[in-house]
């Protein structure tokens, strides 16, 4: 696991989550800073130019080949690692990802996935900000990345794979989504529920959800918004008066469950999917327990070949991109 | 008011709210079946027909011009009442009110708006379903319709206008978001805050967000969905054990003006804005009270004149459309 820790808001807690991985076993190679990433007892190359800030992440990755997480990708792509782990920056990640380990055979788009923190069981949504705009046949690409990343990482047995509209109905949404949809219900080797709707992702009624990254996007942070605004709220009543104090304490105990599902460092972070090899993104935020996550998810993919799953099932269903010239690589 | 109650779970509680807004002193026209509107004390229309369940309501309402929504709407457009309020379909109310109020003159095409029942102040997301797909021009009006319908209806003084994307950067989201963000910056009598992100829905950064109706129908039920399901597990956590009972019981009170913000009851339903005349679709699941509601809501929005309102920004704003051949009525 080549594992970059420059765009961590706390670095040092990247650093000990990425110990915690290899004490487990893993093998990881860590790249940042020198200050802090030597003397962890892990193996690491010194890299302190760091992207992970730029507004405009495509043209730093391309400006700053000595980058932490160019080289990181770079490791990946040559092989001296399998899997990229790079917090703090999905643009970033997304750009060195695609100019060093490259999209998969015909892949026509890779995805950005995030197995969204819902109570009870996740629910991977993607692309969640990869491809503004997505053609039916990038949409059902992703169907396929969903279904072989929840299988092999997450260890969904026959993921439900559902497709995100405004209703129901076949013919509902826009004109991509019908037709990825008329696509989805005739191919092979997917256990397609059709299209689901904005209340689904939190009533499981499927286990992958596929959108463009515009609307995946927006979704993924209002999910975010309104929980974080509700459990807001109830901390406030639960602080409001000594009576309400009471209650939340009493409480508490009820609702450790819920704050563990719904806590986002036990998903390990985004899932960039399409290109050659593995690649996830653990939010910046991450304290060492969500890094020590991402490494040991990185791990499980490459053991479970996410990748080799993923191109199987797409050739077996016909969905390969068959002229290579005719979709260019993703701007991002 | 032209109150059509058949699309009602309980047209008995609807026939019930008409009867309370009625009591205090509003005009109301009730429409539907006799045996439900007849001896409320409120003048009624017996309008059996409902098209409020059919899977086309396009095709319904040009079908059954003896729909109660459709009598209801003719009411409108002929001048016997001011306001539509019909409950149950958004596609219903959508189709009989382009047929029969029509568009506003100048407007391009109506949009759905929904004050979302957010902790603290509602936020009026549009469009949430009329339009799958929209052109900058569509997303520039909509910020108009969103601004006169918060500052007439909510009493909002300067609404905020935001413009939903997935960064807020202005070059960020799909082309035509990116469009409508330079053409709104550089617009008059406006208080626009830029793009807007998922989270700011739920954090106070603007009154009103304008989108496409595939976005914000997909929103909105994301929110719906989110909020059910937390308060579900919370609810779980307070009747799991005697302790987190009694913890629920404390904390009960506290959170009372909670359970009132985010009740969608106390917002009326979904408004259809950029006809001749204002309509109003309460949820089918709505009490007495939410339909009182809606009623009231519909006569302020007369009493202030959001039609007009709407129109003299668009106008003074140049943001009506030119030529009426150029864009034909949106398909429902």
């Amino acid at each position: 696991m080549a594992v970059d820790v420059n765009g961590a808001d706390d670095p040092r807690a990247a650093v000990e989550g990425a110990r915690r991985a290899a004490e487990g076993g893993l093998d990881v190679l860590l790249f940042g800073d020198p200050a802090v990433v030597e003397g962890a007892g892990v193996p690491s190359v010194p890299a302190p130019v760091s992207v992970a800030k730029d507004p405009d992440p495509a043209r730093a990755v391309r400006r700053h080949p000595d980058a932490s997480v160019v080289q990181a990708a770079r490791a990946v792509a040559e092989g001296r690692a399998d899997a990229l782990v790079s917090g703090g920056s999905t643009g970033a990640a997304l750009a060195a990802g695609l100019f060093n380990i490259k999209r998969a055979k015909g892949v026509h788009r890779p995805a950005l996935a995030l197995p969204l923190p819902v109570p009870g069981a996740p629910v991977t949504l993607l692309d969640v900000g990869a491809n503004d705009v997505c053609r039916p046949e990038h949409l059902v690409q992703f169907a396929y990345f969903g279904a072989a990343f929840a299988s092999a990482i997450l260890g969904v047995e026959r993921p439900r794979v559902g497709l995100l509209s405004n209703g129901t109905e076949p013919g509902k949404g826009r004109d991509e989504v019908v037709e990825a949809h008329k696509r989805l219900s005739e191919m092979s080797g997917l256990e397609f529920v059709g299209n689901v709707e904005g209340f689904d992702l939190t009533a499981g009624t499927a286990d992958v959800v596929v959108t463009d990254g515009f609307t995946g996007n927006v979704t993924l942070k209002v999910m975010e918004g309104v929980s974080k605004r509700l459990i807001g709220a109830i901390r406030d009543a639960a602080t409001s008066s000594a009576r309400g104090k009471a209650g939340g304490l009493l409480l508490r105990p009820a609702l450790g469950g819920l704050r563990e599902d719904i806590d986002p460092e036990s998903q390990g972070g985004a899932y960039l999917l399409g290109l050659r090899r593995l690649a996830i993104v653990p939010h910046g935020s991450f304290g060492a327990r969500g890094w020590e996550q991402a490494i040991a998810r990185a791990a499980r993919g490459v053991r479970e070949d996410v990748i080799g799953r993923t191109y199987a099932a797409l050739e077996a269903a016909g969905a390969l991109r068959r002229s290579p010239a005719s979709d260019p690589v993703t701007s991002v």
